[in-house]
């Protein structure tokens, strides 16, 4: 239909986006196409300006628009402790916690054979690097529990180790506030062997 | 965080859309932090280019990018039957049943005096005028069976009934395929009173 053509666009445009169906995305255009113009144009500048001035920290590889980021920047930071993890969305949850004060690496996904991506794909070489050329006494491993993300933890636990640099991982187990009959047998399994003793 | 300043006003930017919360908003905006800058700018302006290239048709108040719209000016649909509805979406979904041939009337709204919205607020005014101006045999009410809906259908038809014009009413009962137990009491009361004879 030519005369939709537009609006048309739109939809294709946003179902193309993750967790967006085609009814979501026609639901959005429609909400869109009822806002003032001002407002549309400055959702789309929002857009081009987070993806143009936002550039991979050349430390960490966390998205930033400065470099080296602020994180990297910062002199409240502990230099000597880095925490691994895959994607920048993970820093911002770490982040939150407010209970990591160390550095980040972001390595931008995980070793997964089956879809191509091996070390070099990922900021593996320059997180070796950076374990050679700064100081650092522990690596902590916050990749995903999924399999993907424990081999990639058990893979560059390999790497490190050697160096004489501490490797931990972070827990996993039954989530804070969660009830044990929600949670698959795997959780819960991996719940039981890591359990700490109570003092 | 001023560093993160073009990623956190793009995750505000987009948390303010219906249905988007600002967990969503932070995982649309690393997806799309990790696609290509052409890509970004794509949905950028099929986002200016959908609400600056959208009018509303003259006639009938649809959303088109042509006026009248594709729908007033086609030679195929019978001028004497006219369908009012409340949003563009709603012609959308009528378009889709591939059962109405007529023309639609866009009201962009309910009456809704709890919010100041009132006849004039709506495209009444013009229906009214276009019912003067031509031939209509019948107008269908299709807003939504909700509290305003209903209450704009009546309206309208306390206008219309007395200018000769046949009006009628949607339907409404248990949705073909639906199963009565998940079914509202007042739908499954609807569906009892508006009871069809069988033949």
């Amino acid at each position: 239909m030519k005369g939709h053509q537009p609006i048309e666009n739109l939809i294709y445009e946003l179902s193309r986006l993750p967790g967006i169906g085609r009814k979501s995305a026609q639901r959005l255009t429609y909400y869109l196409l009822d806002q003032d113009l001002e407002d549309v144009e400055s959702l789309a500048k929002a857009l081009v300006r987070a993806k143009r001035d936002t550039k991979k920290c050349s430390v960490c590889s966390n998205y930033s628009d400065q470099d080296p980021c602020e994180i990297c920047a910062s002199p409240r930071r502990d230099r000597n402790i880095l925490c691994v993890v895959e994607h920048p969305k993970d820093v911002v949850t770490m982040e939150k916690t407010g209970k990591f004060h160390g550095l980040y690496h972001v390595l931008h996904g995980v070793i997964a054979p089956q879809r191509g991506v091996g070390p070099m794909e990922l900021t593996i070489p320059e997180l070796l690097n950076r374990l050679g050329e700064n100081d650092i006494d522990e690596v902590i491993l916050a990749t995903n529990p999924t399999r993907d993300g424990q081999t990639t933890a058990l893979y560059l636990a390999t790497l490190i180790q050697p160096m004489g640099i501490k490797c931990s991982r972070i827990s996993h187990g039954i989530p804070v506030g969660g009830d044990m009959e929600y949670y698959d047998t795997l959780t819960v399994g991996t719940a039981l062997e890591n359990r700490v003793e109570m003092k």
